[in-house]
Formats: C-alpha cells, sequence, structure tokens
C-alpha cells in the first residue's frame, strides 16, 4: 500500500489529493484546493508553504504532478511555470520523488482514451475512490494525477518489489 | 545602506549578485552562477536551496528579480516559469520583499536605454561597481537587476524613510 499526493497547480488555485493504492485498489485520504490571493512572491510561497503543510499531515510516499505543455500563450504558459516550479520545489525539498504525467498519460489512466473530458475524468475519479461529496474540479484533477500514478508501472513496480522483498507472491 | 540581492533565473544556470547600496553608489559584494543538473524536480530544489544560501550568507533586506513576458515559445516560457517560481519561493518564504523589473526597467537604469544589448548592461554592470574580474552574462545579469533595484524610487524612498527616522537630512 502507498500513500499517493497528486498536485495540479495553478496560479489562482492549486488543487491537491491524497490517497492510498495497492495498485489496484485506491481509497480518497484527503483533498483540497489552496487558493491564492495578492502579489506573485506572496502567492508562489502559498504553493509552497500550503503544499508542505499537506505534506507533514498526510505523510505521502510519492507524488504526481501533471505535466503540460500546452498554455494558451507564452505568459500564460510563464504563470503556470511559476506555479508549478512553487509546487515542484515543496515536494522536492522534502526528499519526495515527483513523478510527471502527461494529460493524456492521466485521461489515459482513467478513462482509457487520451482525448477525454475535464467531466468525464472527475465521474471516474469519484467512482473510482467511491466519493460521493461534491468536488472542484482542481481537486478532482489532483486527484486524478494521483490515480494516474497508482496505475502506473512505477508504482506497480515499486509494489512488486516491496512483496518480494517480502517473501509474499503477487 | 542597503544589501540587494538581484536573481537572474533560468532553468540550466540561475545566476546571482549581490551589492550594497546608498542609492548612489553600489559596491559589489558576491556574485556567481548556480548550476543545474539533472531531472526537473531536482533542477528546482536547487535552485531553491541554492537561492536560500545566498541569503543565509549574505543577509540581503532586498532583492529584485527580472520579469520576463516574452519567451520564444509556450515551452521554453514554462521551464523558465518554473525556474522563476522555485528562485521567488526561495526569496518570499525568508520574508523579503521582492521586486519585479521588466528587461526594458534594467536597461533603462543601468545603461539609460530600453533597446541596450546584453553586452552593453555587462560592461556597465563591470564600471559601476568597479569590478574587473570577468563574468559569466548570468552573473552581471544578475548584478543588473541589484542596480536597477538600488536606482529605483523604490529604494529612494526606503533609504528617504531611514533618513528622516534618523533626523538627517539628504
Amino acid at each position: 500500500m502507498q500513500r499517493i499526493l497528486g498536485i495540479d497547480p495553478g496560479s489562482r488555485v492549486t488543487g491537491f489529493g491524497v490517497i492510498d493504492s495497492d495498485g489496484v485498489k485506491s481509497r480518497h485520504i484527503a483533498s483540497g484546493c489552496i487558493r491564492l490571493d495578492g502579489e506573485v512572491a506572496g502567492r508562489l510561497a502559498e504553493i509552497f508553504t500550503g503544499i508542505g503543510e499537506v505534506v507533514d499531515a498526510y505523510r505521502p510516499s510519492a507524488c504526481a504532478i501533471e505535466n503540460i505543455f500546452i498554455a494558451k500563450n507564452a505568459m500564460s504558459a510563464l504563470k503556470l511555470g511559476q506555479a508549478r516550479g512553487a509546487a515542484i520545489c515543496a515536494l522536492a525539498v522534502t526528499g519526495l520523488d515527483v513523478h510527471e504525467y502527461s494529460p493524456r498519460e492521466v485521461k489515459q489512466a482513467l478513462v482509457g482514451g487520451g482525448g477525454a473530458d475535464k467531466r468525464q475524468v472527475a465521474y471516474m475519479v469519484a467512482l473510482l475512490l467511491n466519493h460521493r461529496d461534491p468536488m472542484k474540479l482542481d481537486e478532482s484533477d489532483a486527484l486524478a494525477v494521483a490515480l494516474c500514478h497508482a496505475h502506473s508501472r512505477h508504482l506497480q513496480a515499486r509494489l512488486a518489489d516491496q512483496a518480494r522483498r517480502a517473501g509474499v507472491r503477487r
């Protein structure tokens, strides 16, 4: 069983989601949004400290973040990059491995098709985690990338390795 | 007298420069480059910890960073954004005010014209700081933004305020 933190960084809202997963079944532990106000520097510091608090509170063993290369324009790419930079920093300074997945990989892992829309992804997140409370999109996107990591070969390999060491056949 | 840290963030090399300035005359204290290798997360963590170490070592009272909105494409804007995000985070978490200047403002402050090239800027940095050792461009760019802040009305106002409080006429 692994605890995975997923992050959906944004310059206005940064979503996070924590799940426990054995690579097949996953359970919702926590999720939420860090809302950002004010000056750029203050916002980036809020992302950094907010994610640090989530790591402290839930002690994940891995984390996953969406790897976005498409932006409306260079200005929005720069803003998104700054938010991602703050988020990745917060994860990396704690010594956590940061796994990156493309939006296509996340959709593929959850819906089985790279072209799914955000609502389909949100629906599958709620279904897979049996989570009935309404969620913000930033929250379900963060959980989606955590689930993508849970279903990935990285985690599968790690869990298989754990089982092998424990002398358990999977 | 104020100690100012200037940062020139980049995804491969991040330059830094520390000066002491009274708003008119400035002195070179330290400058250098943080070279970045390996995975994105590791690089961003290196920027974050590297700048943290510079802040610890030189205890600046203000810091300045170039505010870049132009990039070759969305991909390079994202990478630059991530590096800036890590750098601004490192400054913001220490409680330092982060002042942003456009490349045009930096050139205007140093060379008197917004269209100057990088070499002209480097030449003026060396001249203003009476610094004869050869410098990397990332280093002189970082010192340039620190000098820009030194010559700015923000710093002028702060120094005037200090003087007023101390009962000294400027």
